[in-house]
């Protein structure tokens, strides 16, 4: 095995190899295995280059090598373009030989069932045993516009004028890599290099881009993802690029289910829920676009806005010279959640005394004084310094076409604030004036405001909960140490849903947005085993006094021998409830193991009885019963808590209950949390608006439910939990009480 | 009074005029006012063209005339550019010579509050007086491309090379023709002719478009939206093209509160609720595009796909030389509710027959067998015959920018099948290919998403019903027969919701999408008076005896004095329910007049002495109660019918219930409907999920649901009914039942 090379040397043998190797080099340049040679010849690549074709003494008029072993040299880079059997063999051949990386272009590996998994297997031992680091398989390749090293299949990047710039980008696709070059060129946005990471069996996308931190030349990143996938070396790279600066701005397929589902058959990798990606992302400092366009044109606005934190709602401020043309942007923006504010009274008496006399109004509409430089950059001038405006938009209509003089001019005067542009006709030169000045520009409405409402939501990224080592936990050498854990069906039988009529901790796949048709199929939760990836169950008694050392408020409890005859005196009034107390049973409610509101003590043991009889007919003997006294309050909700194997710790707040399912009403973070971020969690689940006095109903303890959130979030620090759930939490005028608990132990 | 113009003739005035005056033509082409002689020219516009400028003898160049009356003929066209109070003073004489057009650019009208309204009326009593038909004001122009009438002061018509084509826009923007004219020009596609209509005081939206429709050069329209105003005509206008073949593509703004909010302030228009107008587009035939490029990009598909019925849902196909590309357009189409189907057994085996052996995938993906011309041309022939396909989209990867040949030609060689491209790399060329062979084809994966939707979701319109002549209601003469009524405050204090915790029909502003923030305060609506618009209650069993005309099947219901001292013998079994009767209550429960679960006589006396005693507390005397059993059943819906003031008779289907409205979960159609629509209305509601069967629950007798949708809708032929809510209607096993009812007659 070879010494392992820096990261410095890696990132160097990866992007600006002094010499590159193409096992597979095809004659044709019309065939993908053709296109690499032809690619960097015609770039100018100044290393050493040595196709190897052994059928053929010359490729596309070169001479060709018989194998890597007759090379004069070690290359420090080998792209190998041939099929999958002989692929292996040439990593294999390159591992012995002391090549430092290797970018795989075959497929047949994790997409390809039992058979691609043995050959992973196969890459993964050659890794180990000779110290070669892989890109791919599946890769289309890795480029560099810098060094010339464009090692890539993509047909994109057929052609010299190549926009470089210093932009990163990293895509589980192979194809986007051509479309975010070829439309950033389009668009004047110019990439210091671009890679297809492919299946990532070795290095992952978080690993490669981490390589690339230092690197003077680079500014954000942008990626493209098809999975979460070696999450812990994403969130390692993105921590480390928000302490240099460096955005990063993400867009993740699988939003539908319809799209998760390709991804499996795609890339062989299981795409979880879409909302545990965001906030798996959101948790990470990374910005998500959602459409292409706001991935390409969104990184300058992310370098000019510092990320967010939790305690204030940023607001955009709008000013235009159209207001329909202003009102594309604002209305995907406000259906983004985004608060689009009012000038203030002191901000509409200074407009005014700069002659600008405008209707207060959201929108600082400018059609009726004229588009002309000195409105506009007084305008502008007056906007950027009011408090009430983390960013002003500036919309501008027809004139930006062919008099970018009148009201595009002023926006490139005022460089550095904190602006952003939308033109809304077709002008690309006014556009290249703002790219010019480095002020965010945006060619259509949607792009501009997804761009926006990726910016605004930005947090600076959580550090993960200390001493943890989850299959997706804290890097502990190096990266090949995060292998993307086996994951499909055994997630799928786990316990996920505790009480029958609650919303489970998200597991199986139900459907988002307005995918209802897809919906009613999948809703259901699988009622699971007792067993969950070797997790255990205590009994709810136990979980109470788990939850109660973390200061979570529990309703009073009792144990009873389930056989008593006679009812003792209890610590509280009835009416009662009582529950089977089993370390067995997951499932109270679906084994008819709770009865409510029992009246009495001869009721009470008339609910033993009952209870120890449901639970018999399901296969369950139990020794004792819970009993509580029935609490009521403002509403309920439910908040779990479970380590996702993609993500780790995750948190959940939901309303609890059928609607809730069918309404996907739910708040996601990565655990732990604090108390600003359970506010906003609580802000976002829309159900919750009922607990805020609405119509005339008592105001629920808001506070109190947030407190109660942080202390559950807080379970991320104990390896041993796995999953704790208390549904419902009554939410009462004054604290909240948890009157359900089922907690896993790993 | 002149004699009206036909409308052949009006429209040669509006976009063919032989002679052109500009009132207020200034000598500075770099001004507004400036503009228009400029373009004319630019353009060469052939007719006589008279500058009117009283303070100056030349301007640009020619010759200036004092005033209209000073011209040598009387112009068909006159564009007024002048400030606001002259403007009117020109268009008195305008009308006064005979001129039978004239274009108002000033604003100050209809957003002007007071002042503004007495000028509308002012610029009315003139078109009625002299029969002059006036576009705007707030109109940025007129233009016709292939008469080069540019009588237009968008700055974005200042060029020579104009893109002309076969699409008319109209849009309420004046700054979106010249958004729509150059961004058109970027993507190769062309105008017959663009208007900007401005308030539409006069000639509305819908009648202007509805003079094009039997242009010969015109096969589709293009709107742009700012508000529901003037709906009549412009239905009239939907019809009229729909039996045409002349498709209409809209985008309309307000999709959020923040963007509606801005309409009122824009243009002085109340725009109403964004999915009422949703469903009146729907009704029109008339296809709704979210995004900018999917209104610019989507005409083609429409006219090559045929609108569709409510019996079947449309199935889309997608075959990629890439996986992550295509997916990237496959997300944003499941996102807004589009089936991508997978091909079936029989389908995979005539793909296996060509050679193309791919796994069973929603995605047809030919990566593993390349990218080549025989093998996409072999599955495009296949997919295209396929039944479970109404559309296949065809998604290119990085080989469409330099080598079309390969993928992009063999769909140009299949045009006139049901296709749609989206290329994923930037591919000018080729996009242009697509565009020449009459492909429809699209730039951004979500343009590409958007308009397949909107094409798939189109549907033929519907009649308005019959014997109606609402403010909004059909035209009954000239077009100024339509104006928009003067809404706003007016439509706030009527009686919206009729018992408390109940969805009322749509009339306060509440909230769509994730505009969270901004829901919990205008979501409650207010409780109304007893009057609306002039409608008034009737007693809810008069309401019953209304609704079982029209087959609905409501609670049997008993009338007893409210005074009783002893309970009469029933012709149900206890328990029962006890409301308030009365015309003059609407809101029952809110004053105390409902008592559920009543078991015997001796508790139905003390019911009616509560009933009385709570009403008298809220100034109600009221003589007599009403008794029915209870019911009850798998579930409850609230359906309702309202004659709304925007577009007309209106039917909703929702849960009912506070959770509803905050989940905004409801379905609206224009009524009447048919029975398929019923059906499609009840799959809309997530809700109504929970009637399916859900969770081992029975399920619901959804046909009866749907039977009483379609003849509550069916009061659309009785123009008495202004408002009928049916709150619950008990779903059973079998049958539905009505068990509350309010209704409003006009």
């Amino acid at each position: 095995m070879n010494r392992s090379p820096s990261p410095a040397e890696l990132a160097q043998y990866l992007l600006a190899p002094r010499s590159v190797a193409i096992v597979g080099q095809s004659n044709d340049a019309g065939k993908t295995a053709g296109r690499p040679l032809k690619y960097l010849r015609q770039a100018g690549y100044a290393g050493r280059l040595y196709p190897i074709n052994p059928a053929r003494d010359t490729v596309l008029g070169e001479r060709a090598w018989p194998s890597l072993a007759a090379l004069p040299e070690v290359p420090e880079h080998v792209y190998v373009v041939a099929p999958t059997e002989p692929s292996i063999e040439a990593v294999a051949e390159a591992g012995r030989l002391g090549v430092k990386v290797a970018t795989l272009l075959a497929d047949g590996f994790a997409e390809a069932g039992p058979q691609g998994d043995a050959r992973v297997a196969k890459l993964r031992a050659i890794c180990a045993e000779t110290g070669i680091r892989v890109v791919g398989p599946s890769s289309l390749g890795v480029v560099d516009l810098r060094s010339k090293a464009l090692i890539t299949a993509n047909a994109a990047f057929d052609e010299t004028e190549l926009p470089a710039g210093r932009i990163f980008a990293a895509s589980h696709s192979g194809s986007m890599i051509g479309a975010l070059l070829s439309r950033g060129k389009a668009r004047g946005i110019g990439f210091a290099g671009l890679v297809s990471v492919g299946n990532e069996v070795d290095l992952s996308l978080g690993e490669i881009c981490a390589l690339t931190l230092d690197d003077p030349g680079i500014d954000g990143y942008m990626l493209f993802l098809e999975t979460m996938r070696n999450t812990a070396a994403l969130r390692h790279f993105a921590m480390a690029a928000s302490e240099r600066g460096k955005p990063i701005l993400a867009y993740k397929l699988g939003r539908s289910a319809a799209a998760r589902e390709l991804a499996v058959t795609h890339t062989g990798a299981l795409a979880g829920e879409d909302d545990i990606a965001d906030a798996f992302l959101a948790a990470c400092g990374i910005a998500r676009a959602e459409t292409l366009e706001g991935l390409l044109e969104g990184l300058p606005l992310l370098q000019r806005m510092p990320a967010a934190n939790a305690t204030r709602r940023m607001a955009v401020g709008v000013v235009t010279t159209t207001g329909g043309g202003a009102t594309t942007a604002i209305d995907p923006l406000a259906m983004r959640g985004i608060t689009i504010a009012s000038p203030s009274a002191d901000t509409l008496t200074r407009l005014k005394a700069a002659g600008i006399d405008i209707k207060p109004a959201r929108l600082v509409d400018l059609t009726l004084t004229g588009t002309r430089y000195d409105v506009m950059k007084a305008a502008l001038d007056i906007l950027t310094t009011a408090p009430e405006f983390d960013l002003i938009l500036c919309v501008v209509g027809s004139s930006a076409r062919f008099y970018p003089e009148l009201a595009v001019r002023p926006i490139v005067d005022s460089a550095g604030k904190p602006i952003a542009a939308y033109l809304v006709p077709d002008a690309p030169q006014a556009l290249a004036m703002l790219s010019r000045a480095g002020v965010p520009n945006f060619r259509t409405p949607e792009a501009c405001a997804d761009a926006i409402a990726a910016a605004l939501r930005r947090r600076k990224p959580v550090a993960p909960p200390p001493q943890r080592d989850l299959s997706t936990g804290v890097a502990t050498g190096r990266a090949t140490s995060f292998p993307p854990p086996l994951r499909g069906r055994d997630r799928e039988g786990g316990p996920t849903d505790s009480e029958s009529g609650t919303t489970p901790l998200p597991t199986p796949p139900p459907q988002g947005g307005r995918e209802q048709a897809e919906f009613a199929a999948t809703a259901v939760p699988s009622n699971g085993s007792q067993e969950h990836r070797g997790a255990h169950l205590i009994d709810e008694l136990a979980a109470y006094e788990l939850l109660g050392k973390r200061g979570l408020t529990c309703a009073p409890s009792l144990a009873l021998d389930a056989d008593l005859t006679t009812a003792p005196a209890l610590p509280f009034a009835y009416p009662v409830v009582v529950k089977a107390l089993s370390a067995q049973l997951a499932h109270k409610s679906d084994a008819g193991g709770v009865v409510l509101n029992v009246a009495d003590g001869a009721a009470l043991v008339a609910a033993c009885q009952r209870i120890r009889a449901n639970v018999a007919a399901h296969g369950h003997d139990i020794a004792r019963v819970l009993v509580q006294p029935m609490i009521s309050g403002v509403g309920e909700v439910l908040i779990g808590y479970r380590v996702d194997p993609d993500v780790g710790p995750l948190l959940m707040v939901a309303m609890g209950g059928t609607f809730t399912e069918i309404y996907r009403d739910r708040s996601l973070r990565l655990a732990p949390v604090d108390l600003a971020t359970a506010r906003e969690m609580i802000a976002e689940v829309r159900g919750l608006a009922t607990l805020k006095g609405f119509r005339g109903k008592p105001a629920g303890d808001l506070d109190a439910l947030a407190q109660a959130i942080v202390a559950l979030s807080q379970l991320a620090d104990d390896a041993l939990v796995f999953e704790a759930e208390i549904n419902p939490l009554i939410v009462k005028t004054e604290g909240v009480v948890a009157v359900d608990a089922v907690v896993w132990l790993a």
